[in-house]
C-alpha cells in the first residue's frame, strides 16, 4: 500500500493539469444533481494495478464519490472484466475520469510488461527480473509498486539505496579494487555493495573484493556461462542492459541470477482500460 | 520554451526521487575536486527533444555545472550524434546523468514517435497528427511539447480549453442539438466546440447545430469519406481512438483533417541516449 | 464545483499566512471545550459565491466543524440574510473565521460585480458579459467561478486555451492575414483563434482569413456599428478595454457579442459579509 | 525587500496558472530569435510598487531578460512615465507580460489607495493608518509592502503576532477585565494586548488593566471625543470598521491615534499600467 | 490545537523521507491483512506532548488507523503509562512507528524541558520562562506549541510579530534613542518594542524612550538587580543568553521578569517513547 | 554536496517561517543602502559543517550577499575560529542571520557528537559508529549529511533502503528463518538483509539464514562477545539501543563491528555559533 503522503502530490498535480480550469464541457451539460455508475472495463489481457490510486483520484474530485474494487491487485484481467466502480455524482465522474484513467493505464501497463518478464522465465528456474532507475519523472513510486505488482521485483530505489560501482567510479578510482576499497571504507554497512564489470578479469577482481553482488556489462553467452560459475555462492550474478524478452529464457538456463529491465518502466505502453457510464434514475 | 515555473516543480521531484538520500557510490569514490565533460550520445536515430530540461537538471544539482547544446530541438539525429555537452565536477554529472537522461529519453522517445506518425501521411496531404490528454501524470507540458517538438500538434491542453461533447454529454443532454444548446448557453465564446458523433444522422446534427469539430467514433472507412464530403467547409473532421501508424495513409487520403493519437505519450518507448564520460586533467 | 487538488494549495496557504503563528488571544481565553454556532451574515444586498471555499476553510482548521449552507451559489442576498452557518468547537471557529471570510468575501464581490455587468445588458440583448485574465494572482479559478456564479461568462483561462493574436503579435508577423496563416500553421485545431484589430481594415483583414472572434481595440460607437455589420455571421464581436458599466448598454444595442470587463476581477470589491457567533450551553 | 523565499511560491502558482499551458499564439507567431524592449508606463497617477516582483516574474519566465528600474518604490508617477523596461527575447516578454502586471498593478493600486489615505490625513496631525488582515488569500506579504509602500502601516501580521481581544472573546470570558487577565496569564510578553471596546464603561475596564491599545467599535463622534480623553497617555486609540476617506480628517481632529482600514487590501482597484513593447532591429 | 494547514506539509514530508521507497521489510513479511494495537509508553519521566501529530502521521499512512489518546497533553508521564494507542493494520502500523514518534519524542522532549525550567521557579515568583527562534528549521509551530505544552511560553514567533532592536541595530541608528525614533516612526503601532541594552547607560535611555521590553544583555547580577529596580512600573526585563537551570532561580530572586532560553528548543533531547504492538485474533 | 532540490524545500520553509511578516525591526532602522561584513565564529569546540547551506540561506534572502568559506567541512574549530565570512547589504544578513545559523548550529551540532563517538573508538580498531531513522522530521538529508561530516556513517536513509527485521517482523513471521525466507522471496536482491536478534539461539538462526548484519537486541557483553565469535565471517555484528559515549570502548573491545546511535540525531546540542557584523563604510 502507498501511503497518502507519497502518492497525493503526484494525484494532486495530475488533476491540477486536467481541472485547473474547470471541466467547460460537464458544466455545461450535466447537472449536479445526476448520479451515475460507471465501470472500469479491461479492453485488454493485463494484470491488474492501481485501484488506490484509480479510488484516491475520484476521492480528491469529490469526496462523495464511492468505488469500489473488484478486482485483486496483481489479478490478471481479461477483454469485459469489471475492475473498479464509481457511484456518484455523474458531474465528477466525468471530470475525474481521464486522469484516474491516465494513472491506472500507465500502472496496469507496467505490470502487464513486468509479468510478462516474469512469465518469460522457464517454469522452476531461479531467474529473477527487477526493474531499474529508469523511471518516470516524478512517478518512481508508482512505476515501482507497478513492477511488484506484476510479480517483478525492484532493484535500487535511488543512489542512496546501494552501492553500484560503474565503469566511471571503477575508472576514477584505478581499478575495481581500488573502488571497493573506498566503498569499504566510505558507504554505509546498510547498502549491498553491487560492481558493474566488463570482463573476466574484472570479475576476478570483483569476487575477492567480497562484493554482494556483479552486473555483467556486455558478456557473451559463453562468457555469461563462465561467470556464472566463478560467482557461484560467491555473489549474486545480475544481467543489465537491453534485455528483451526473448533472451530471458536463455538467460535463465544460464544461471544469471537477475536481470535488470529498463524498459519495464521506460518503455511499457499504457494499458487499455476504459470507463463505461451508467446513468442513474 | 518551457518557463522556469512550469518545469521546476517535476525536475526537483525526480531529483529528490534520485538524490534524496544522496549518491553514495560517487561520494565514496569520486573526488569533489575532479572534473569531467560528459557527452549525450544518440544510440538510435531519434528527435532531439529536451535540452533545455537535460541542462536544467545538472544546474539544479550543481550550479557550476555548464551545458551546450549541439543539436537543435526537434533536429533529426543519427546514432553516434553528440546532443547536448556537460563540463564541470564529475561528482556532480555522474550524480545527475539518471534524472537528466530520464527526462530527456522520455521527451526525445515521444519527439520521434510523434515524427513517425507525421511522417506516415502521404507529401502534400493536410492531414494533421495531434497529442491526446492521455499524458503522464504530472508530465503534461513536457509531453505536449515532445509533441510538438516532432512536429505534430496539440490537441487541447485541459478540461477548460475546449468545449468536448463526448458520448455521455450527448446521452445526458438527450441528443447532440440539446447538448450544444446547452453549451451555447453557459460556455465560453472563447473555446471552440468538438462533437463526438457515432452515426450520420449525429453528424449531420452537429453540422447543423455549427459546431467547429467532429469527431468521428469508429466509423468504417466509406462513412468517414461520406462525413468528411458533408462536414467540408463546414466542420473540421477528427479521427480518434486506436489509430495506429499503418491507418494513417488511408485516412490522409480520406480527407480526414485531424487525427488525434493518444499513443504519443501514453505509449512511447524512451530514445536510447547514453551519457559518455571523459575525465579531464 | 471546484476540486480540492484546485482549491487546496491556496487556501492551506492563506490558512498558514494567518494561524502559523497560531491565534494567541483565541488559546488564551476560549475553552477548548466550548462550543459555538456562528451566522455568516450578508450586510449588502449581493451575489453568495464560495460556500464551498468557506466550508472547506473550516473543516481545514478543525475537521469537527461542520458547515450548513443557506443559500444556494449564485442567489442574491439582502442585507441580515443567512448564508452560511458554522457550528462546532468556538475556539476554531474564531480562529478560522478570517480566513473562511477573506475567500467568501472576495468571492461574492466579484461575483456581485459581475452581476451588476450582467443587469447591465437591456433585456432580449444578446451581449455576453466575460472576464480577462487580469484575475488575482493565485487565485484564477477563484475568480472565474466567481464571474460565472455572478451570471458572466468566462474568457480563456490561459495563454494555452485560445489563440489571441494581439497587436505585438500583427506587428511582429507583418499584418493580420501573415499571423493567422502562421497561427494556422502552428496551433492547435482545437482552439479558437481571435484577432485584435484597431481598424476596419484590419477587420476585413481578419474576417476575411476566417477567425472566430474579433476584438475591437478603441473603435468609437459608429466605427463599432460598422464592424458589428461586417462581421455579422462571420465571427464573433468582441470589445474589450476599460468598458464601464455605463457603456455596457450602448455596446448591446450596437450589436456587439461579447464585452470582456478586467474589472471584474482586478477591482472587485470584496462583499461585507460577517460572521455571528452564538455560544453554546 | 521581500525575499525570493517569500515571493517565489506565489509567483510560480502565478505563472503556472497562465503559462502552465504554453502561449500558444506567441510560439506561432514570435520568432524564438526576436529581440525587444518593453515598457511598463502609467496609464494614471499612482503611487509605484511591486519592481522586485515584475522583475522577477520575468527572470522565471526566462533567465536572460533584464529589467532596470526606472520609478523608485513609492514614488508617484504621473500618466506616461515610465517605471521599468524589460529588454530581450520578445516572445519571453510577451509570455511574461500579463502575469507580471497582474502584480504590479494589483501592488501600484493597494499602494496608491493607501496613499490616498495618508494624504487625507491634515498636516501635522499624527493620525497613522494602517491595514488589517482582510488581505488577498495568498498575497499577505505583498499586500502589506504595499501599503508601507504607500506611506501606511501595517496592522497585525497574523494570529500570532498580537493579542486584540474581540467582542467574542469578551463575552466569552465574562468581561474585559477577565479577558485580559486569561491573556496576562498565559499570552506573549513579546506581543501588544489590543482589547475591541464597545462603550466607554469598557474602555474603562480596559485602560485600568493596563492594555496597549483600545479599539473603538461604532464609537459616535462625541464618544470618540471622550475615549481620545480618558486614554490620552495610557494606551492607543485605533478605530476600525469602515472608515471612508471622508471620515478620515474628522477622525484626525479628533485625536484618534490609529485607523485601520479593510479597504486598502479588500477593495483596492489595480492601477492601470501598460506595457509597451518596442521590438529591436 | 494546530490546524492541518499548518503541520501536514512537515507531516508530509517527513513521510516521504521514510516511506517514500516503501517498508520494504514489512511488506514481504506482514500480511496486509493482519491487524494489531499498538501502545506508545513513556520510558522516562516525561511530560506528554504531540498526541495529534501522533494521530494525524498514522492517519496519513492509513485512514483506517484508529487513534486513542490515553494522555491529555502537558500531563506528566511515568515510564510505564500509556500516551496513545494506535489500532488496525499491523503493516500501516509499523511502517508509520518511526516517524510517529520523531515527532512525539521530539515534542515531548522539548516540553519536558520547557517543564524543568518552569519548576526551576522559585514557587510564587513571577519569572517567566520563554522560548527564542532558535527553533528547528521548518518545525517552529511544533516547537511553540511544545514549549507551551510544558507550561512556559512563547517569545516573538518571528520577524514581523514584535520589534527587537539589538546591537546592531543600536549601532546602526548611532545609540538606543535614535533607533527608537526610527522604530516609532515607521513600525506597526501592533507590535511591542524591545531594545537589547549593554550598559545601565542604555538601560535608562531605553526607558525614558518608553520601550516596552528591556532584555539585559551580559549583566552582572548586581547589575540585574540595579536595572529590575529602574524599570520596575516601566518596562518588562527579559534575561537572554545562555541561561542555564541553575541559573533561574536566582534571576527570579533578582526580579527579572522573563528569562529566554535559547536550549528549550535547540537542545532539548527527545522524550524516550517506545510503542509496543500486540496482534490482534 | 547536497543538491539544490533537496536542500531548498527546507530553506524556503525556515525562511517564511521567519521572514514571512519581513523584518521590521530591521526595515525600521537599517538603511537598504548600508552595506556590512559579518563573521560567522566558533564559541566553542565544534566540528565544521553546513556551511553550504549557511550560503545558500543568505542567497535565498539576497541574491547579492556573497559568502566566503574560511573552514573545510569537517575540519575542526576552536573558539575564535572564523567559519564563514557574508558581505553585502547589512539589511539582508541581519534578516537571514537566525535561519542561516539555525541550520549551521544544528548540523556543526550534529558533527561535533558524531566525532565524539567516533573519538571514544580506541584506535586501531575498526568499529564504525552510525546513526539512525530518529532524524528530525523534514531534516533526514542534513542530518545524515552532518553524521557523515563528523566522521560518522549512516545507517539505511528510509525503509525502503534496507530490509530489517525486527522482533514485530520475526513474531509475525513465526520465526527469524520464517522471516527471512519470505524476505528472500520478495524483497529486492539489491537490499543487504538485517536481523534482529534477542538470543544466540535466533542469532544462530540468522547466521544459518545467510543474514548479512546482525543487531544484537539488549545482550549483555559476555554474550555479545560470544555472538561476535559466532558471527565473524558470516555477517557484520551491530549494536543498537541506548549506547552512551562510555560504553563505546568496551563495545569496540568486543569486536563488534558497528554501533548504531540515536542520540547522534535526535538528541544532540546545537553547536554555538555566532555571527559578528561589522559595517563598512
Amino acid at each position: 500500500m502507498l501511503s497518502f503522503s507519497v502518492i497525493d502530490p503526484a494525484i494532486d498535480t495530475a488533476l491540477r493539469e486536467d481541472l485547473g480550469a474547470g471541466d467547460v464541457t460537464t458544466e455545461a451539460i450535466i447537472s449536479s444533481r445526476a448520479r451515475g455508475i460507471a465501470r472500469a472495463i479491461a479492453k485488454q489481457p493485463l494484470v491488474v494495478c492501481g485501484g488506490d490510486v484509480f479510488a484516491r483520484v475520484f476521492n480528491k474530485v469529490d469526496a462523495g464519490l464511492r468505488v469500489e474494487r473488484r478486482a485483486a491487485e496483481g489479478s490478471r484481467a481479461e477483454p469485459g472484466d469489471v475492475l473498479w466502480i464509481v457511484e456518484g455524482r455523474t458531474a465528477s465522474i466525468l471530470s475525474g475520469e481521464r486522469t484516474a484513467l491516465n494513472f491506472a493505464q500507465r500502472m496496469s501497463g507496467v505490470a502487464t510488461l513486468a509479468a510478462r518478464y516474469v512469465a518469460a522465465v522457464p517454469a522452476g528456474m531461479p531467474l529473477t527480473i527487477v526493474d531499474t532507475r529508469k523511471t518516470t519523472p516524478g512517478l518512481r513510486a508508482f512505476d515501482r509498486y507497478a513492477v511488484r505488482t506484476g510479480g517483478a521485483r525492484n532493484h535500487r530505489n535511488d543512489l542512496g539505496a546501494m552501492v553500484l560501482v560503474k565503469d566511471n567510479h571503477v575508472a576514477a578510482a584505478g581499478g575495481v579494487r581500488a573502488a571497493i576499497e573506498l566503498v569499504r571504507a566510505r558507504a554505509s554497512h546498510a547498502l549491498r555493495v553491487e560492481v558493474e564489470v566488463t570482463s573476466l578479469a574484472e570479475l576476478d577482481e570483483a569476487l575477492d573484493a567480497g562484493v554482494d553482488v556483479v552486473m555483467l556489462d556486455n558478456f557473451r553467452p559463453e562468457e555469461v556461462a563462465v561467470a556464472v560459475g566463478r560467482a557461484k555462492g560467491r555473489a549474486i550474478v545480475e544481467v543489465s542492459g537491453g534485455v528483451t524478452l526473448e533472451r530471458v529464457p536463455d538467460l535463465a538456463r544460464l544461471g544469471v541470477d537477475v536481470v535488470s529491465v529498463g524498459a519495464l518502466t521506460h518503455s511499457a505502453s499504457s494499458a487499455d482500460i476504459s470507463l463505461e457510464l451508467e446513468r442513474l434514475g
